[in-house]
């Protein structure tokens, strides 16, 4: 639990009272590689904070093919946010690629936290934003940049990805094909 | 500026009180069409709420060749966020594709109004979490969903989108190039 005050302190001072109140809101979850979080379909009753290993989320096509949205290491969040505000069924699915311990919180217990500790609204708003920045950066470089660039920046970004992430995921993620990736990876060597 | 009150109220509650703390924040500013708001390179200083007209916001990549990001009609807000917020140089320029009127305020007002009316934080935080899922879906979408597919739910969502914004310019938003969308808009007639 220090670990994800940590990384809200990295934000918003809080009073151990205010440390307290979040850790009591957050249960701990342990996903096996593999398993789901969360199904296409299934309303997103979470948002996780990955404590350890490493998460995905990805959507599934009319043609059955899986496409790669987020990567989620330690230290990092995920959810189908617009499942978990709307209440609407999720398109995304979320699965684990190593054994992850998770910190879970859900929609009626994020609403009275934000009420009991007013800065955790402020906390998520910066959250969302930077998120936010970063997916627009991201649709950004996904017009304007090539795909060896973007590997390459994400490589740099996440030194263990290679040892972590199968390619697939990683050609996915990059929005090419494995083949253009293999290419892409010969080309550096 | 009842118009940027109404789109606020939309969201959050008001009382006469803030609506007036709110409207001395911003000002009207009149941007020609084919005219710059924010040129790459600088700092993004103002988010900009768009009262009449239509803006759009694009990158240009080392090819010198550009690319829409955000298109902005009528009682939608535009900026680039992370410049904005980061004080870093824009990767973004945002020009107005018709005669426009906008409503802006700089950092340094919406910090004051933040603490003057705390309210504004929370629409803000709404504002950009709707954002940010939205973004989200459309970078998931294209990967997923064929350009025809999206070219068609644009068309559905802003009816009005090709009498007021030149094909270039969807294709480009669309990630597509304007020949694959004229072979598109001929398929649908």
């Amino acid at each position: 639990m220090q670990q994800l005050l940590d990384n809200i302190t990295s934000i918003v001072d809080l009073t151990s009272q205010e440390a307290e109140k979040i850790s009591e809101k957050f249960r701990t979850f342990f996903l096996k590689r593999k398993k789901d979080l969360l199904r296409g379909g299934d309303i997103c009753k979470d948002i996780a904070f990955v404590s350890q290993g490493c998460v995905r989320s990805y959507t599934i096509d009319e043609n059955g093919n899986e496409h790669v949205i987020q990567l989620a290491f330690e230290n990092h969040w995920i959810s189908d946010l617009y499942s978990f505000l709307s209440l609407e069924p999720s398109t995304l699915f979320i699965e684990a690629i190593e054994d992850s311990k998770l910190l879970l919180i859900s929609n009626e217990l994020l609403e009275q936290l934000n009420s009991e500790v007013p800065k955790m609204e402020r906390f998520f708003r910066i959250l969302i934003q930077r998120a936010y920045v970063s997916t627009l950066q991201r649709l950004e470089k996904s017009f304007s940049e090539p795909a060896a660039i973007r590997y390459k920046a994400l490589i740099e970004k996440n030194p263990d990805l290679l040892q972590r992430v199968p390619l697939i995921y990683i050609a996915s993620y990059l929005g090419i094909t494995p083949e253009s990736l293999s290419r892409i990876r010969k080309q550096r060597h």
